[in-house]
């Protein structure tokens, strides 16, 4: 048939079945599921064998089915064919072919809709721990990067102009902590679909005699589901990795930002490594941040994932819809684009060199010391709101003369109202930074304890 | 100063100082935040005393002031004033006013940075409990339906065609199911972000001998956060509870496409109480399911205030920066829009009055008992894929000559393979549904432990 | 180099250099702008060598490499090789294989961000016109299902309540405005990116003595663009295709849910042809409307791919930025999706079969009739207010008395008013239809010249 | 009634009705929509005077009664009342107590679909208009500091990275240059929806003989729609107007970032007014950008709009569904955002003082001459690919050796293939930019021609 029959036939490109077929057919994206169904389909078959729906000759007929196609799909040689739709009629279709009619049994008291559904959260399963894993390499980098670097200075920033001095430690250490709670989202996400979906059939279970437990248990679930319906319908379970996966790429951006800031003429706190950068097609010149920058950009993918299947899963009936195909695509795209901006970050931050003489020049410039001076005018009995407009003040009139804190005579020290040999000394930013030694300032001793604990924390999961 | 000085100012409907002032200004929308920012200041204000930065009487007279302020605010009484900015900056110019000099001493040792920070952590505790409260109370609701109908049968569906015979109440409880996971999203979002960040100043703490944990205790958090530039920079954490909400929506945008599907005289499954539906202004026999369309309509506001604030935050280098002050907005309306389609559905859901009569006339067409009958093949031994292709051919040739199943004659049945009366009795609706038993699945025995379960587990929260 | 000699080496799955690389290339999604890359060398090529910067034999050189490469392009035997990282590289470096050093003068005057964008450009100018053809074909398919069902009668509805009689033709034309809307803004998109943006060199243009116009000519470009760095910067024509894309997506899946309810049992208004529809692999019975689900699924998908691009672009500084790669996957993707939905929803119309008997049963129940009789009542003179009342009162004690409009009798029709006969006959669904005869509304003339003016419009395009 | 007769009513902080009350009305946020809905209904009520429905003095009495409600609007005493729903019915209900039952025939020939879609309409026209005329300040700010800083030059960037110089007038054109296309876009949207809605009635039109071409020309708008239940039902052109304004943010926010970049310590390439900065409540020495750091953090907002309105819209059936009354929200905030963003951005721009010192040091670091090395070795006949090798090698090695381009001895500049003079002569910036002639590159000649095309095509429109 070639479409001829249509009215609208001779102006398509193809004839209707070869676009529908193509449209239809998911198994160009969902053939990445194949290790989840093959251990899918063999706690299905164990567990068919012990409650007596398969002999144990049969079940040892489909394992060893299940375990060719394994080693097809490994070689590259199992032939995927459009026209079975998907992964799991593709394996099933090669199993008959391998072991005879036996192999349409294995679809006893299962329907693709909890075989989907199983395939994918065991597939969550293990792409979370890989993402937990490569989480836990930026967080590791992060941590050596800030252990090397305690006694480094820099300016931190308020919108973007110089506030106040800090160690790099503890910048880099304002990272990891909220990687940290990335780890915890995705961890939280896993524990919460670590239920097998398998034996709720197309949407209300089925009237053979299986054991969900059973097979839940041989494919490494906690549990069951807890309703038919829901197993084969929900997808917040993805929407909630996928969230995690957002909320990770937007805190990665700012990481991302920063090092593409640094690594300018302007900043120049930071020189990438070779390996991490590119050069210009037109300008010899040229080292530019591509893999901050590549990171950077892909939070708008991540992100597009996410929106993508909330808006494919807003207001569908339950249980089952075709829409809920377009899961799949959205999800192997977030959690793979954060694993490898994960893991190019990581080895970015590896191999950064962090120049201190650069953030030492701007720590110099900038008025840093102000709110010290203030806080000093504070702890002489000064009212925070009156100190706060002395210091303004005098910034003012400093940066009329093209003067800086430092250059205060003394007679301008004690105007002020302030000793002004213990003024010089704790307007210097090692000292301003060495008062503060609350939990999680930035006094050394506070950066040295958050180290060992970003460590400790990280050895314990 | 009129703008007339500049070369656009004629051209603006305002002066450009009053463009900038209302643009700037965050006073209009976190005013809201008021009772947690006086909260907050009482927290910080007796803990500045119990480490000697207040004396006892000032901190009396400062507790006096914020009292006085409080009162003021519920009697609406309160000026707020856009040229002081924001919510903060009115609370202590009214401070001052009320109590005097003593006034601009709150302000010590706390940058308006970790105040807000704390503000928002302290609304989204208050606020996440509301939600989870809302979610009971959907959840109350949808069990107690299910309760009233766990004998009321009608069609599940795939692809919105009629697939098997569920329970109406395994058909709720597959929304209680989901809901459950709601909760728990938004609980350990709370968990997550329960640290107080009161003490992290601008960005790096403060020389002040402060006592973090003690406000923080004050205040009913667990702990302190642990960077201060991570605890005055990051958004993850409002991002984390909007994400759960819009989950939580798309959610929700389902069982209200089914009551408006429902509602349709086609289905008819339910009519909505008179309260929840209104009429036409020109058709006068019109009564719609307003409310499960607006809570569907809804799900695309909080999903956009997910990527509002996603997108805000994208690619900031730390720590803060103005475009943060755009995080308020998109959270409140997250979770206020969440929270009443909550509400509102928990309304609708107990004053729906489902309609047995009509899905049991649903379940009656549609061929059904295909699958049962698919099942009964492969348990006389057929494989399963060869019993689903002879169905399939019996439901064609059926559909043709306007019959159904239960039409078939013995003869009929026996050419299949199976014996009539044995087949008759298993393709009724309420024999397919008692066939299904394991955990999860339809069978009444299994519906009534999903309900004892939901019901315990809701209690236990 | 292994990546061994860095601490996290060992911890990566491959060398960092192998990560990084893979990260960076964009040659496994940009060599489908091959075609482009190529039309452009050549016209830059044809450039150079009327300004003198290439001899008439360079030229032919050059020319035959790039034939060369574009027939092993076609043949699928071209090389990619991601060492290369780009379409660009690829094409160049098989150049100067292929004609020698040469080659290596092809790059004169251009960079690859003027090379990318004239390339990226020409992509959407093409794919452009066939969105407006397939936007054309499902126009068609709509003109003539209404052509063939101008007769037909179906409730229209708001609320997904029954409101009042509509022509299935008026139905479907509703649907093809929205699409001719779409069409325009595709075509706007397409007038206002038709500039070349060769010659901007990497962004501030070249010193090279090259005719920008004559490049702009020959590769069908209206004009050159007027400013080098938004040349090569400004990621807004992709937004402006994608966001029409994304919009048309949002009609499409209006559509695509009609037919999705029609196809239900409840509703048995459309039967959709075999080959628009799976089965299911559990439900022998089932027929499910798959391309409409997948239509309505793929909304998603398109939405966010312009999320993924206007994040991605959010908040870079001028000019080009690695970020801005990510702008080819989602452009392309958005673009494909739409176009085959549109594609696949022209089949699936074109191969509908419409029921007319069951909208017109639907027609017959729902109180169609009240907006006709309040009319009438106003007719005669009462106030709209009044008369809608007095309806909605009638209508409420026919629901009880399980009675219709059609059953008032005689003395019922008096006395609210109305003439028996008169009213009898305007209740009809014809005579309500053919009532409204308003430009824009459902009587059968008023039908009948909107077909023809579509088609009209149509054509002219 | 106080919600206890219901089992859940105890539980809600309010009763039922009040919650659905609330949820349900729309008149808190369309009452912006009243001068739209009054010039509607004076537009509707003279076409029915026309047409006969209505006499000459009840349209007296009518319009007397909406010129006083409007005059009751404007003085901020007219009383909105929620039970009343929306505005429309709060305007119809108050017209009926002025003018007394006449007031009732308004409605007649109208329903509220027909009625909000002509009231939004009009909204988009007039706010429409208003965008671009803030669009138009914008640029002619843009325009007009471009034409005072012709001559100030400054690096243009890729990647941050200083890549080649740049006129700033240059720079600042490209942005108008993408504002242009901005205009372009709101001025197709509002061409596109430029149709009057009034008569489709609820969905199919209206019985009664209007004369729907007069009251569109009455309001303004070129001519009248062309299907009913399009007309009602469709938000494609909401839709449009939001893309244009994200895509305007997307465009705004790269230039707020480039003042935030600029602002910094680290750049010095601008100073904003004061007035468009604010200070630090605990850093006196700050003076942050403010203006641009919320226009940049906006872009969310404006974008997470048009992502509610999608999703809300996404697979609702026709005609209207309650969904779309969460249309208007979103509409309000993107344009109103927008607007404000686009006139406080004029403001900033036109108060800045670029800082033509810094500018010109940071051209004098950076390599950026080594385009031009590479070039004037391809004018010599080096292919384009050897040159740009030779001269990174060069780079390299001046790098390590901490020398720039203009300190090489006469002898390297031989060695590399160059007269050392011309070179010299060459490699100034002023020179590398004067090199650049083509239509849109960066010399002088073009840069005014440029001014002056930009400044005819503002004013032109």
């Amino acid at each position: 048939m070639d479409g001829t029959q249509y009215s609208w036939g001779g102006r398509f490109s193809s004839a209707p079945e070869a676009i529908v077929q193509r449209f239809n057919a998911s198994v160009a994206f969902d053939q990445r599921l194949a290790p989840q169904d093959l251990a899918g389909s063999r706690a299905h078959a164990r567990m068919l064998e012990s409650v007596g729906l398969l002999s144990a000759e049969e079940l040892a007929r489909l394992l060893g089915g299940l375990e060719a196609i394994e080693g097809e799909i490994k070689a590259g040689q199992f032939q995927w064919d459009e026209a079975l739709e998907d992964v799991h009629m593709n394996i099933e279709a090669r199993l008959v072919e391998l072991v005879g009619p036996v192999g349409k049994k294995l679809h006893t008291a299962r329907s693709r809709n909890d075989q989907v559904a199983t395939d994918v959260r065991l597939f969550i399963a293990e792409e979370g721990a890989r993402l937990i894993a490569s989480l836990a390499r930026l967080r590791r980098a992060l941590i050596d990067a800030a252990a090397a670097h305690v006694d480094v200075l820099l300016p931190g920033y308020t919108h973007l102009q110089r506030a106040q001095p800090v160690r790099l430690a503890h910048h880099l250490l304002a990272h990891e902590a909220r990687l940290q709670r990335d780890a915890g989202r995705v961890r939280d996400a896993l524990r919460r679909q670590n239920q097998s979906p398998l034996g709720s059939g197309a949407l209300s279970g089925t009237p053979h005699p299986i054991d969900r437990q059973q097979a839940a248990k041989t494919m490494g679930f906690d549990t069951v589901t807890s309703n038919s319906l829901d197993a084969v319908a929900a997808r917040d379970h993805l929407l909630e990795v996928m969230a995690a996966c957002s909320i990770a790429s937007v805190g990665l951006s700012r990481l991302a930002e920063e090092l593409v800031l640094w690594s300018s003429q302007e900043f120049g706190f930071v020189r990438l490594a070779d390996a991490y950068c590119t050069g210009s097609s037109m300008m010899p010149q040229k080292k530019n941040p591509d893999m901050p920058e590549l990171i950077r950009g892909k939070t708008g993918r991540v992100l597009g994932d996410f929106v993508a299947l909330a808006v494919a899963e807003k207001a569908l009936p339950l249980a089952y819809n075709k829409d809920l195909q377009e899961d799949k695509e959205p999800l192997f795209d977030a959690v793979d684009t954060l694993r490898d901006c994960l893991d190019v970050m990581a080895g970015t931050i590896a191999t950064a060199q962090f120049q201190p003489e650069a953030m030492a020049e701007a720590l110099a410039d900038g008025f840093l010391e102000a709110t010290e001076v203030a806080d000093l005018l504070v702890a002489s009995g000064l009212p925070f709101r009156e100190a706060h407009h002395r210091v303004g003040t005098l910034v003012g009139r400093l940066v009329a003369e093209n003067r800086r804190i430092p250059d205060l005579s003394d007679g301008e020290w004690q105007a002020l109202g302030l000793a002004p040999e213990t003024a010089r000394a704790r307007v210097q930013a090692e000292a301003m930074i060495e008062a503060k030694t609350q939990v999680g300032a930035v006094a050394r001793g506070r950066v040295l304890e958050a180290i060992e604990q970003a460590s400790q924390s990280l050895e314990a999961e």
